[in-house]
C-alpha cells in the first residue's frame, strides 16, 4: 500500500492553487468522463473497473442521479470481502450526477421527500413504532464528516436528529468496555441518529497505534457485529458509510487550511501523524469493511473526493433506507368529531 | 380576560375552510395594513398601539424587515413592566417585512449570515471562548414551537445544535428541584441550544393547574432570575421567546389537526383541556414576562398568528444577538510554514 500511495506524491498543489482548480472546475468533470489508465490534471486516479461499470450511462435514464440500480446496491461492501481500496477511486461518482451543479441540485430536491419521510418516522414512533435510522460516518481527517453532518443532515428537522462526535474516550469512558458509550448515545425510536466517529475507532486508531493489544482489537470485530445485529434487531437502521479520501486530496485539504487564517481552528498537527501512517489506516478500514459489513447493518464506501457526490450520495443512501423503513402516520386514537364539536363550542 | 376572549369566538371557522384562506391570502395581508378598531374577515384582532408604531413605514427603509431600531428593542419586555397580552395583537408584524413572500425571502437570506455568525461561536469555543446561546420556546399549544425548530432552527449547521425539548416531568425529575434536569441540558461553549419548552412550565402549568402551593410557584421567579443571571454570567446569552398566538388561531389550528388524518398524531385530547383554561395561562405568562424579564435574560414577546413573521422574527432575534456577541475566529497556535512544509514532503 505505501508504494501506491507514493506514486501519488507527484502532483502536490498548494491549497490556493487548488482552490482555483476547483472553482474552474464547476461543473466538475465526471470520473465517468476519465480514460481508464490516465491519471488526470488533479491528480485524481483512474476509477475502479466495478465503479465504471455502475456508473455506465446507459444504466442511467436522467441526470439526477436516479439509476436503475438503487445506491445501496452499488456502494455496498458485499459481506466477508475485502474491498482494495487502492483500487477504489475515490473521485469517482457511481450512480451520481453528471457534475457539481446538477449533483448539488438532485440534492436539493431530496430535501423534500427526506422530509416527508422523517415526519412519518417521527410520527410513528408517538405511537409505538420503534424504528430508526443510525447513520455512521467514518473517515480520514477531512474526509468530510463535518461537511455530511451541514449539508446532508442539515436538510432534515434537526429536531428530529440526535447527533454526536466522538473524541478520544475520557478517563471514565475508557473504564468500561469500548461500546459503553456508544450505547449512551443512540437514537430514540423515531429519530436519526449520526455518530461523527463511532466505535469503529476501536479497530481502527486503536489496531494503528497500537493503543490496545492485538488480540482484544481481534474480539471487537464480532463483538461489534454482536452489538449491531441486536440494534437491527430492536428497529434500528444502521447505515454505516465509509467516506473515502484520496491521500493527494487530503493533502490539499489540508493545505487549504493552512492557507486561510479562517480555517486555522480547524487544524490539528496531529493529523500530519495520521497522515503519515495512511497506508495502516487503509488497511485497518479495509479489515473492519470486511468483517464488519453484514446484512444486519452493512457498510457502504463513498468515494468522497467531489463533495458534491458525497452530499447526493450519502443523501440518497438515506432516502432509500427510508424508503424501505416506510413509516406511516398513526391513526389517533380519539374521537375525532367529538373533538371538533368541543373545539367549536369553546 | 375571559370577557375579551369570548367576544373572539363568533368568527369561527372550520380548520379546511382556514386552509383555503390561507392560500388565497398569499402574500398576506399585514397588520399594518388593518383598520384599527376593525376585527377582519379572518377574525385577527386589531393591533395594540405600540406596535402599531413600531411597524409605521416610515422608519422603515426596505422590504427586508431590517428596521431602523433592532428587533429586539421592538419585542422585549421592558423589566419590571407587566405586558398586557389581550391588547398585543398575535397577527401583527412589527418591524416584518410587508407580507408572507418578502417575510419567507428575507428570513431565507439570513441563512448565510447565521451561519457563518455560528460557524465563528464554535470555532471560537474550541480556543476556550465559553459563550454560547440559549433560545428558550414557549407559547400555548400550536404556536409553533416545532415549526421555529423546523424553520429557524433547521437553518443553522445541526452539529452545533443541541435541542431539548422538556416533556411532562419524569419521577425522578420531580424528586429533584425543578431547576435541575434543566441544568442537564445547558449548551455547551461554542453551541445553539434550543429548549422546546424549559424551567418556565414550572410557573406556567405548574400555577394554572396548583401542582404546587402558590408560595412555592411565587418563590420560582426569583429563583429562575438567579439561574438565568448565573448563566449570563458564565457566557450564555439566554434569548427568551414567548409565542404569542390567538385563541381563534390556536382554535383554527387545532381544527386543522383533526381535518388532517396525517396530522392526527399531533393532535392531544389534553389540548383542549388547556385550552379550557385560557385566560388562566395568558395570566401566568404575563406574570412571568413581568418577573422573569431582566437586563441578564430578557423576554421577546413573538406575535405568532403568522407563521412567516414567526420565523423571520425569532431568526432575525438570534442574528442580533449573535452580532453583538461578534465571535471571531481563533489563530492557531502551531508554525503555518512548519506544517505546510511537512504536508508537501509527505
Amino acid at each position: 500500500m505505501a508504494g501506491k500511495q507514493n506514486d501519488k506524491r507527484k502532483a502536490v498543489k498548494s491549497g490556493k492553487q487548488r482552490e482555483k482548480r476547483e472553482k474552474d472546475a464547476e461543473p466538475a468533470k465526471d470520473a465517468k468522463d476519465a480514460k481508464p489508465g490516465k491519471t488526470g490534471k488533479s491528480g485524481k486516479r483512474e476509477k475502479a473497473p466495478e465503479q465504471e461499470k455502475a456508473a455506465e450511462p446507459g444504466k442511467r435514464s436522467k441526470d439526477d442521479g436516479a439509476g436503475a440500480r438503487p445506491l445501496r446496491e452499488l456502494l455496498r461492501v458485499t459481506p466477508g470481502e475485502r474491498p482494495d481500496l487502492g483500487r477504489l477511486d475515490p473521485s469517482a461518482t457511481p450512480g451520481g450526477p453528471t457534475g457539481k451543479a446538477a449533483g448539488a441540485a438532485a440534492t436539493a430536491l431530496l430535501a423534500q421527500p427526506l422530509g416527508s419521510l422523517q415526519e412519518r418516522l417521527y410520527a410513528a414512533s408517538t405511537a409505538g413504532d420503534r424504528r430508526r435510522v443510525l447513520l455512521v460516518l467514518q473517515g480520514m481527517d477531512t474526509s468530510g464528516k463535518g461537511g455530511t453532518l451541514k449539508h446532508v443532515i442539515g436538510l432534515f428537522n434537526p429536531s428530529g436528529c440526535r447527533i454526536k462526535a466522538f473524541k478520544a474516550p475520557t478517563a471514565e469512558e475508557l473504564s468500561h468496555p469500548f461500546l459503553w458509550r456508544i450505547k449512551q448515545e443512540l437514537p430514540r425510536p423515531g429519530e436519526i441518529g449520526i455518530f461523527d466517529r463511532s466505535h469503529y475507532e476501536d479497530v481502527l486508531i486503536a489496531r494503528v497505534r497500537e493503543l490496545v493489544p492485538r488480540n482484544r482489537v481481534r474480539a471487537r470485530y464480532a463483538q461489534i457485529n454482536r452489538f449491531e445485529k441486536a440494534l437491527a434487531d430492536d428497529g434500528v437502521t444502521v447505515v454505516k458509510v465509509f467516506l473515502h479520501i484520496g491521500y493527494e486530496e487530503q493533502r490539499a485539504r489540508l493545505l487549504e487550511r493552512l492557507d486561510n487564517p479562517d480555517k486555522h481552528w480547524k487544524f490539528n498537527v496531529g493529523d500530519i501523524e495520521e497522515r503519515s501512517v495512511w497506508p495502516a489506516y487503509q488497511e485497518a478500514y479495509e479489515v473492519a469493511l470486511e468483517r464488519c459489513s453484514t446484512d444486519a447493518a452493512p457498510w457502504y464506501v463513498v468515494p468522497a473526493d467531489r463533495k458534491w457526490y458525497r452530499n447526493w450520495a450519502i443523501t440518497t443512501l438515506l432516502r432509500e433506507h427510508l424508503e424501505d423503513i416506510d413509516p406511516r402516520y398513526p391513526k389517533g386514537d380519539f374521537d375525532v368529531e367529538e373533538c371538533r364539536r368541543r373545539l367549536l363550542a369553546g
